[in-house]
């Protein structure tokens, strides 16, 4: 009997892996347009942070403030559309940059994730502070978080 | 002197106001796709409320919560993308659903705006409160304020 429950919960976990793994075509597409329109929100919103340290924007403490909280939480945001054959070349035809070499390192895409989300948090923190020295400091370690990831995994 | 000087004040005002007016083309196309992919992102946030209210998916009061809580902050969003000249008709070439007569009823639309973000903001507040009842007439709440929006100022 505890055999036979032990195979039915098996048999029911690769049930529902299955159709975790078989997204369809619509899916897949829904996650990659998903994925590209949360990263552009966050680039949009991050846009002013940038132009504020490099001295292009005037340094405003609640504008950066509120920016950097946009960006924080919009960097929680993408990686659920990075689902099962929606990298590139994995053959659904939409136009994607997600490298499909991800899949094979997950782990490493999700640490670089975590990392640009403590970045940004981080950023959120000190952005409202008016202290220009370390707003400026944090906007060059939050981008290079960004940039760690799009080196390693995203087409030039 | 004065005279002279009023003008030379006119004409700097006449600069900058043609200046703020004419966004260029690059301005135009990057405003439509930052507020496209704003309400994107909101949107894909929003799906799992619809289908929690709906009963389509079990209600969860974590991620009801923390989808809210997304659609909130996203729901501030979209609107500083509505840049002069980014309308239907405006003649950019975009494709963009948002209707030219936002211009004509700016007022509107935003107070439409803001029915929405208090809308969400309430359902940021109960979606977590694990009552199904509140939750799901937040949900039918909100969804009509975009609703509203889209009936009057989107493209069919």
């Amino acid at each position: 009997m505890k055999v036979l429950m032990s195979l039915g919960i098996a048999a029911s976990l690769l049930v529902t892996s299955t159709v975790t793994l078989a997204a369809d075509e619509k899916q897949i597409k829904e996650a990659i347009e998903y994925r590209q329109a949360a990263l552009h929100t966050m680039g949009w919103n991050f846009g002013p942070l940038g132009a504020m340290a490099k001295g292009d924007m005037d340094y405003d403490a609640e504008e950066a403030g509120m920016r950097a909280e946009r960006v924080a939480m919009l960097a929680q945001m993408p990686w659920e559309g990075f689902i099962e054959g929606s990298l590139r070349d994995d053959g659904h035809g939409v136009n994607t940059d997600a490298l499909a070499k991800i899949a094979d390192n997950q782990d490493d895409f999700e640490s670089l994730q975590t990392e640009m989300q403590d970045a940004t948090a981080k950023l959120a923190e000190v952005a409202q502070q008016d202290d220009f020295a370390v707003f400026r400091k944090q906007v060059a370690d939050t981008g290079k978080t960004c940039k760690n990831c799009h080196d390693e995994y995203r087409a030039e």
